[in-house]
């Protein structure tokens, strides 16, 4: 009879389990153990900061009534006094350690350390967040050569006891006594090559003794101590170890990274051991109570039989399926669980029940068979995909698990990235190349090439390419409107490629610095591999992957429940979501992803188009203003279509259109053709021209001639473009019968009087196009993108009716960072913890988000219904978003496909801020 | 008898002149109008705010018995009344100018509008501060057709009253009736033409008749009325253009430059006439009661006999000498007037005893002699030369005039300039071929070169040459140091060739538009005139003039005023005064000037010379860790002994060293020549260094790899700089037995991390170095120039021993302008009052001031005994110092030729705050 193992559901009154008011009342000393087992806990769910994650989760289950082993957690807290009081313990710890074992003890009916009928233990951390393999776990303890013959004799299974006991030595011996795992595994490797032995089960429980006796020398040799008999020295010893391990330096530095604080410490759990590689009758799986994948409601998961949990997770054999309709849908022959142990399977299938119906969220649980019973180990969370979170929430709505405003908290907005774009298959191999930043989200495969004119002349004849260039210019827009996915080796995740390709929904992988590309020679060398034009590669722009050949990828399909989940959102959020969009593509994704308005249309793209750029030219390398013009009058009429079939497209919703920003230094021409072009259109000599584009070149042109700068020096720009968008404005509100609402934002603004001086410009052309009367309404507003401008807001919100936060250059000013320089630096930073996060990814709360706090106060003190807006590339991350609305905004504007994402976020920031 | 115009000095009571109780008590009106005249007055020198400049000083100098022609002052409060009221005026103003003009008329014993005695007014603008031309004057006002002939025959001088009535139309024409000035001397010219008359003293009376017929004929042509023959109405009339002309377009825009407040107003000065040009016993002078020019003891000033004062300011005639020493020194062959007028020269002089003693200050006034009498028409504070208020304010404290500390207030610290440098003799004629910005004081001759090496191979033979350059880099260094005197064509105030040729005190034009240089000729072209290398020129550097030839200049003469002035300035100030200084040179000239330690010691200057640019090229290139090292074991011995040498010219004074700065890419090869030279010397292949090379350019070098960016990625770095300042400091120490004190500085910081593991980096190596129980001594701080790190300054301090503003990044991060960049924008934004300074040269107070001021607060909030310093150029404005010191600083840090000015404005800032 295996009843050292079993333990007996009967409640027993002996020794009082539920200690927590008698040891405090008996000793007024703080409680540092939480027991549990056998129906009862001293602690719940609602304890995860105390008892970690883990003991927490053990704790509720075993309240519930559900099998779980019965053991205790030592306390975070006294993690922390261990770690400021170097190594020592509060006093009275052993006493509740004491207590604690012996109401296992009475539970399972064992003694720790007893010759005949021994406790086994296990010892795990578990800390208030998951922090995976970074501690150390002993699992068998209480095993010595004593009790290891009870063991065998109490199991009927001596070569189970003994390989037990040598499995307790090696890891005790790794993780207490400093001795390596590789010690031992030589030492098994040589006796199986003496004995001719292959595999492990081939081993005889004399093979193991002799075996075990060698370990306690090597132990002896290496350690310069003996390996402790005592099960009382073993536990402590092991707990101090799991204790030390919060501190060792792979879990600092994920800390760390994780931004976890190293003062939350962790738990430690001491548990009754159960055995699942007893024989047939036993077993090990993880199971989650819906499909992690596709949120189908149904058990799902994976076991073993006669194994325990590392075997699982070490992926040595393979996994049988729980279910039957997981067997068939991964095209196992293995038999599921379902056939091989139908009761057990119905017996877990209820656990998945009560825990859902307790957490009202998918679990994720781990469990262990021992000779035909069935015991829960953990329970947490599932992890999901965005389609199966997606389909989990709106399912729980509908069973009445959760409340609408809990399905919106059920998703993480940034994963919504997946069911937009199409993704590699997740069955299909990958053979890697290289790595960049995952700078735009998507996966495509296409032919390799090096210019955005060959991008488009291939994409005519309708084939496929990936543009790869070292960086890109806003003259390689058309190639990557071609293109169906886009690699750069410089630049960060809003350098201009990654800006570009988000906006269009591209995938791109950027700064993949091992990528460098010959364009003389048409060819890239990727980690010493030279790839041709033409060759074919795949990348993943949401995990920055450059994959050799075709991968499958899967198409994105938009289910009911997005758009449900969605309009669940839109009821709760309190920030506007409008769109950064300067194309009607762009227009016609955002209003297709339910953006609001456009919040930030950029009119620089619009002047790189074929003749466009060359009357550009003209204007900058103009003599005079006549010249100037001259040029500038065969832009308006392109300018002015453009900003109609946007407003015809938005049809009355906000329209923030920003005036010319980048330096003009960008629009210069850069080859002798170029030059030449320009020359004979503008009637220059082509000396003249040479060498005035000497003269603009700038050192820093993103702090130089830019901006409204632009629109001071050369006041016929913003005239013109002014212009334009009230034109535009005016012809389609008469066209279309709806008013047309327009914005006009003056990028750069570091001084009032700037503003002041662009927007009596404006307004003089406005008195010129004769608006009022007219359906077009404008008014004028500013980017908020210099530090000083940020501070000065109090006084540049007389001029301005709205603000719209540049935080990508808000970002590059206060940190002094160019976005695209910063790759020979920033993942070092990154990667040593020395910044958070990529500040162009997620907003910089203590120093960017420092200034907006201040433009944001000063900014409605002087106007109390001022406008605020952010424009940025952080307008789609959920964090920021999250952010913005803690500051008060009124809206955040992105790309199309971040659209969604921005709802979502902002639905769950309102909801947060609720709480 | 020219009763008339002599104004007796007996008083009379029948009018109450000093009016000031009986208005403000019988009508319960604001008082308007300040009577002055006849030893009394209702206003005085403390009331500019209300009276105006000129107002104020006649009140004043009346009330002081001297002799002053009795008016009134019609307030600045008036002049806004009437602008914010479109053009109307208080009540009860018209009823005060009655009075005062019955006042006027009782003194005078004249009457307005008399036939036989009129009273004759001037009316003069006069606001709270000086506004040289900008607006109105009338003068001659209550002549018409009837009282011109009262006039005629009271002075017995038909003459001089029929062109003082034409005078007169033809200024109240131009003044209030908007009839160009043209058109009369036209009238006048066809006169003369037609009766062959050649000067104007050659019209008798009946041609100015004639002529001022005509002048009607054309008013009433031109204006479409008629010129006024009522005094009343030619008097409001003029009061009227006189406060319209403080809202004239010019008037307006020299506020906008000057920064002076629309709101201040103007007063109205209406006053008695008296003449300078009644023949040969008139005059009228200007005079200063010591030399501007020296500051000597004695009455100086220039006179016309006959005349006009508007004669002496047009400069027709050539004035003649006050005094027999003035008339010596200017070596004038006219006579003095001390020689001709004797008797009225001693008046003056009692005059001038008078005001000095009166106003403690060198004064500037005007006098009119009207036929043997004195009248004084103004007194201000005089302007004068660095040199005369060095010698003025000590002089006085001799004199027991004034105290030390009024003394110290006296000198502009900002004119220092003048003192330090040579300085282009002021007699010299200059042929000035272009300007640009008056980067670095002081003047220079010598031959055109264009490469640095050129200009260091000619000052080897001797030669002196002006370095030009489009602009100037690290590696130009050698060059600048060898030339007298530097000039680009780019760049501003804080461009690399402003910082390093102030640093210097070498004179530097920069930004000089309009020259065009073309290296590879050998010539440049300015304002269409060729220059050849060998050509002369000669720059002035404190006006950013480019003159061809030899112009000769004066050599700097530091006289004892200048070290008692600045001993008084060392009593008062808070303010510690540092310098930047990475040469043993600027070390002594600064210990010369007063510094008390180095406040910036730049060490990448230490890394452009011959060896050691290959060496860190070598090292920026190096494959690997251990090549990198190598590379900087080179450069060890070379920087320790740098270091050495200056700790031992500091003695013992702190010396605060930055670590590395710029971006690598400074240090890069650029040439073929570069490249093979650095491949050879680190054996790498020319391939990789061009490809390297290629890879670590940078877009916006300024906000890219650099400072302690580069200490992090590239330890090594740092590391060996640690160990040459500490070696260094170790050997001097011991070698001199004085204790080295220096401050390790790391620049560029944005983020606590990045200081914290520079520090440990240092730490370390001073635990290897062995510091403790040496004579060396180290802390640790950082440059605040991010908007970040300002922000952040709370956190940034708890690694941080000390701050030092680097305000010139400050303001590029702050405005996102790159001060090499912004010279095509920046001017126009000055010259339009969109900004109000250039904010390199004066720190701008509302946006980067409020990053310092933050930082200030939350640095000190942590640390309160943070030491916080300023070591960009803004150390050594005086208006930022002023600025330093209310933010309360430690310290302030300038170029060496800046100290002085430093120490002065650091005691006035501190004198100011007391009061």
């Amino acid at each position: 009879m295996d009843t050292t193992l079993a333990y007996p559901s009967i409640p027993t009154n002996k020794i009082p389990v539920s200690s927590k008011s008698t040891i405090a009342s008996k000793k007024e000393h703080t409680k540092y153990v939480y027991t549990f087992g056998n129906g009862k806990a001293d602690g719940d769910r609602s304890m995860k900061i105390l008892l970690g994650g883990k003991g927490a989760g053990l704790a509720e289950m075993s309240a519930l009534g559900l099998p779980v082993p019965p053991g205790f957690t030592i306390t975070t807290q006294v993690c922390t006094w261990f770690t400021n009081n170097v190594g020592k313990y509060p006093p009275n710890l052993d006493l509740q350690v004491t207590e604690s074992i012996a109401a296992i003890e009475q539970i399972t009916s064992t003694r720790f350390g007893d010759p005949h009928r021994p406790l086994l233990l296990s010892v795990r951390s578990g800390s208030r967040v998951s922090m995976p393999g970074m501690m150390d776990t002993v699992l068998n303890l209480g095993l010595n050569d004593t009790t290891v013959q009870g063991l065998a004799s109490d199991s009927r299974d001596p070569r189970f006891a003994y390989d037990s006991y040598r499995r307790f030595i090696q890891m005790f011996a790794d993780v207490v006594m400093g001795v390596p795992h590789h010690h031992f595994e030589h030492i098994l490797e040589q006796h199986k090559r003496a004995c001719r032995l292959k595999l492990d089960t081939d081993l005889a429980v004399e093979d193991w003794q002799q075996i075990i006796a060698k370990y306690k020398q090597k132990i002896h040799s290496e350690a310069g101590r003996d390996f402790p008999q005592d099960p009382h020295t073993q536990l402590w010893h092991s707990i101090t170890a799991v204790f030390r391990s919060w501190s060792n330096a792979r879990a600092v530095t994920y800390r760390k990274l994780q931004n976890i604080p190293n003062d939350w410490g962790t738990a430690v759990n001491v548990q009754a051991m159960v055995f699942g590689n007893m024989g047939d009758t036993s077993a090990t799986g993880v199971a989650f109570t819906r499909d992690p994948s596709t949120g189908g409601n149904a058990l799902y998961g994976e076991y073993l039989v006669n194994a325990q949990g590392e075997d699982v997770v070490a992926g040595i054999r393979t996994p049988q399926q729980i279910t039957l309709a997981g067997k068939a849908a991964n095209r196992s022959n293995l038999p599921s669980m379902e056939e091989v142990m139908p009761g057990l399977f119905h017996e877990l299938n209820a656990v998945r029940q009560t825990l859902e119906e307790h957490y009202s969220d998918m679990q994720d649980i781990e469990f262990t068979i021992q000779r035909g019973k069935l015991y829960i180990l953990q329970t947490r969370t599932g992890k999901r995909t965005a389609r199966a979170a997606l389909k989990i929430a709106c399912d729980m709505v509908d069973e009445g698990l959760i409340t609408e405003d809990q399905a919106v908290m059920r998703v993480d907005p940034g994963s919504l990235n997946q069911l937009l774009h199409p993704t590699i298959d997740r069955t299909a191999e990958r053979h890697v190349l290289a790595s960049g930043l995952a700078a735009s989200p998507g996966a495509a495969s296409g032919h390799i090439v090096f210019s955005a004119d060959e991008a488009e002349r291939l994409a005519q004849g309708g084939e496929k390419t990936i543009l790869c260039r070292t960086e890109t210019s806003p003259e390689d827009i058309h190639g990557m409107n071609a293109a169906v996915g886009i690699v750069t080796s410089r630049g960060g995740m809003t350098s201009h490629a990654a800006v570009v390709a988000r906006g269009m929904g591209r995938p791109c992988v950027a700064g993949a610095s091992d990528v460098n590309i010959d364009y003389n020679a048409n060819f890239m060398e990727v980690c010493g591999r030279i790839l041709q034009e033409g060759d074919i590669v795949t990348i993943d722009g949401g995990s920055g992957e450059i994959m050799l050949g075709q991968v499958p990828t899967t198409e994105p399909e938009l289910s009911g429940d997005f758009s449900r989940l969605m309009g669940w959102a839109d009821k709760w959020r309190k920030l506007g979501v409008l769109v950064n969009a300067d194309t009607p593509e762009d227009c016609r994704k955002a209003l297709e992803f339910g953006a609001e308005g456009i919040g930030l249309c950029r009119t620089e793209h619009m002047f790189f188009e074929g003749v466009r750029i060359v009357a550009m030219r003209e204007m900058i390398l103009a003599k005079n203003v006549e010249e100037r013009r001259k040029a500038l009058r065969k832009v308006l009429p392109m300018q002015r279509d453009d900003f109609a079939e946007i407003f015809r497209l938005m049809e009355g919703r906000p329209v923030t259109i920003r005036l010319l920003d980048p330096p003009l230094h960008e629009f210069l021409p850069h080859t002798e053709t170029e030059m030449r072009t320009v020359a004979s259109a503008a009637g220059l000599s082509l000396e003249y021209v040479r060498e005035q584009v000497s003269r603009l070149r700038e050192t820093n042109p993103m702090l130089g001639h830019r901006g409204c700068r632009v629109g001071i020096t050369y006041p016929e720009v913003y005239e013109m473009q002014t212009r334009a968008i009230l034109e535009a404005g005016a012809m389609v509100g008469k066209e279309t019968g709806v008013d047309v609402e327009v914005e006009i934002m003056v990028p750069f603004v570091g001084v009032e009087a700037e503003l002041r001086i662009v927007k009596e410009s404006i307004d003089k052309v406005a008195e010129d196009v004769l608006v009022k009367g007219k359906m077009v309404h404008y008014v004028v507003g500013t980017m908020i993108e210099l530090p000083r401008a940020a501070l000065n807001a109090g006084k540049i919100a007389r001029q301005a009716r709205f603000f719209s936060f540049g935080t990508n250059d808000l970002t590059q000013m206060a940190f002094g960072l160019s976005r695209d320089d910063a790759g020979n630096f920033l993942p070092t930073y990154e990667k040593r913890g020395i910044i958070e996060a990529d500040p162009f990814v997620h907003l910089d709360e203590e120093g960017v988000g420092e200034l907006m706090r201040f433009a944001v106060e000063r900014g409605r003190k002087t106007r109390s219904d001022l406008k605020v807006c952010v424009c940025g590339e952080h307008g789609g991350d959920a964090k920021s978003v999250r952010f913005c609305h803690k500051l008060g905004l009124d809206c955040v504007s992105c790309s199309p496909y971040r659209v969604p994402i921005a709802r979502l976020a902002a639905a769950q920031a309102a909801l947060s801020s609720e709480l």
